[in-house]
């Protein structure tokens, strides 16, 4: 693990207890490290599930799994392995999977198909199964951990751990929404995100709660990249406990609906804005804005195309307001675009417009505003009403240096 | 410009003269630079022209008259202006244009539309027309030059001269082709390439040689990638001045067609190998062949997310062969592929077959491929015939530090 990110938070948030969820971890030593790496979530009887995983058609059995878990919508535990994805490992990493689903619904009593395997880290080794065994064991016998000390086991080449809360009011109740993460590398949209994980002590139906889910992912973890990359282990799970006693949400108009949506919503773009501020090398945070497209996914494909793009990204690191490269990521998208309409903004100072720089515009606000670590592009095409945001970092040595490296 | 690539060719090649191009260079001084930056070709009357443009919606004047011009299909001379793009400058870059083909038909007292004109360099400023008159006028005074002179003279940030040359047999004469290039980043498919010329003396109609040119693109320009990111200004040309007395070839089944077909194809690889050679900060140079594809072009879709992956580039760098970060390459290209059915192979050795790593296989010969400068991955999909190979070089800190800081 690296130094700490600069663009971390100063400290893990302050995260209430979730009724129905008992958090616990353990030494698996997946890798040759003396960490904790195998968490151990407990969920209540009844609690609802929803999810998105990755779609690399490569993907781990895990996610395909988790994929069956999903769709019967309950689920009792969540393990999480750090250190390896057991990702393209054939039958002896599927063997790994059943063992760990049976080892836990054999502790609790419960389907095995409510138990959910999560596995992140090196591809192509099969996970261990008597380190797997051995990890179980130890975690069944944990005392209950923090969320600091969850977050803290799930990660690999994080250099911070992940949290975020908000909360709803359904009725005469408040609930409360959780979420950890964790991810780096390998992070684009078209994808859930590395791992996510939002629990709530909100009761409602695994139909509405992944339609909440889906909508919230597609403006949040689908819409941040770090390097164009797609996971081959990517989930993104939502478990709700019903402890909170409010009126199961059945219906998307239910009394206090929208509120668990906003929250879910909030919770998992807040996550999704950690794992960029822990990209891999990232020294800026970049949100780019795309307004005046033909449609919102035309925007969205436009601001993906300038925030993948490795000369926008290096541009960035380099603290240079280097528009040009913004239009020609523009171009390359291959959306509806009419160079000569096209207006782009570093900050509050717009520098192009109409197909041509703006005449002496003043480069003291854009080369302050490139100075911090917080960067903001806007690109209006000019020709419609679709917009999107999108998150990115930039593209720096520190890249370079991590993933050269990198391996078992 | 930095140190030469490690990857270079040792000297530029012997290329023979071609009868009815004339080639003069000037300093116009589009940059605070001491160095010849105008090329001047002429081309005989008759001389037959075809040619590919970057598909960048935001793409330069200059593309948008070269496109006409090769409608047309005929030419005389060809201007390219190194150091500044004059793309995303409206109609002031537009003038600059106009005026450089209205300078050059008065010159030669031809057609203003048989001129070609192409810039590359800086983004978003105007290419300033008094710079360029006077390195016109500087430009027609000059003696002929040498291939490498006009070769040296179309590069920006390019650590290295390209040239190449082939002949072939057209019923009883022997024809000469020969290439000059430019391009180091903002490299990617889809896209001519940055800017390349191709030169004969073979008579051929321009309607049979663009046939030649598309389908020689196709396997060559369009199949290297960089960096994934495409010109605002990109432009592949072929002349054919007809001096060479061979009968006129107006089909591709005339003698001679396929032989001038596969020189032009010849001389168009070895160019694009030397742009990946020239590749920014390139320490490898990687050719990714894909076999078992559903079809042809699936398989150059897998091979390019390969290409195009980060992760994969950095890894080639750390001379780590990590083929997870291949697998995830493959599954993220959203082409049919069965993760259980994979092989992959570093140099000669298969490193993963039918989904799972090859037990034991011997790690000695595939350190010692990547730590060479040619590195080839082979990856089999096991579905079908499809087949495809593109290149592309390593990621490495070279890169970062060069699109950092270029700018003006």
């Amino acid at each position: 693990m690296n130094g700490t990110s600069p663009l971390a938070p100063t400290h893990f948030p302050d995260l209430p207890a979730i009724a129905g969820v008992t958090l616990r971890v353990a030494r698996a030593r997946y890798k040759n490290w003396d960490r904790c790496d195998l968490t151990y979530v407990e969920l209540a009887e009844g609690t609802a599930v929803a999810g998105v995983t990755t779609r690399n058609l490569c993907c781990s059995t895990e996610v395909e799994m988790c994929r069956e878990g999903i769709a019967r919508g309950s689920a009792r535990a969540l393990i999480v392995n750090a250190g390896n994805s057991n990702a393209f490992t054939g039958y002896r990493g599927r063997e790994a999977v059943e063992l760990i689903m049976t080892a836990v619904s054999g502790h609790l009593g419960c389907a095995k198909e409510d138990v959910f395997v999560c596995s992140t880290g090196v591809i192509g080794v099969p996970l261990p199964k008597d380190k797997a065994r051995d990890g179980l064991a130890a975690a069944f016998e944990a005392s209950p951990c923090t969320w600091e000390e969850a977050a803290n086991t799930i990660l690999t080449t994080d250099t911070f751990a992940k949290g975020a809360m908000a909360q709803a009011v359904i009725g005469d109740r408040t609930v409360n929404i959780v979420g950890i993460a964790k991810g780096s590398g390998m992070i684009a949209p078209d994808m859930a995100t590395m791992l996510a994980y939002v629990f709530t002590d909100a009761a409602v139906e695994p139909a509405i709660l992944q339609a909440m889910l889906s909508s919230a992912n597609r403006d949040t973890f689908n819409s941040i990249t770090v390097d164009s990359d797609t996971s081959t282990s990517d989930t993104l799970l939502v478990f709700a406990t019903a402890k909170a006693g409010n009126p199961i949400i059945r219906r998307m108009d239910d009394c206090g609906a929208d509120a668990l949506a906003a929250a879910i919503r909030s919770v998992c773009r807040d996550l999704a804005h950690q794992i960029v501020r822990d990209g891999e090398g990232a020294s800026k945070f970049v949100a780019i804005s795309v307004t005046g497209a033909k449609s919102d996914s035309s925007a969205k494909r436009i601001g993906l195309a300038i925030a993948n793009s490795p000369l926008v990204k290096t541009a960035i690191a380099g603290e240079d307001a280097n528009w040009g490269r913004v239009v020609m990521a523009v171009g390359k998208a291959g959306e509806p675009a009419d160079r000569d309409r096209l207006a782009i903004s570093f900050g509050d100072t717009v520098v192009a417009r109409d197909g041509l720089p703006v005449d002496g515009y003043d480069e003291t606000p854009v080369a302050a505003h490139l100075k911090g670590q917080d960067i903001r592009i806007h690109v209006d095409i000019g020709l419609g009403e679709g917009q999107a945001t999108v998150w990115t970092c930039d593209l720096t040595h520190g890249y370079i240096s991590i993933n050269a490296d990198y391996r078992s």
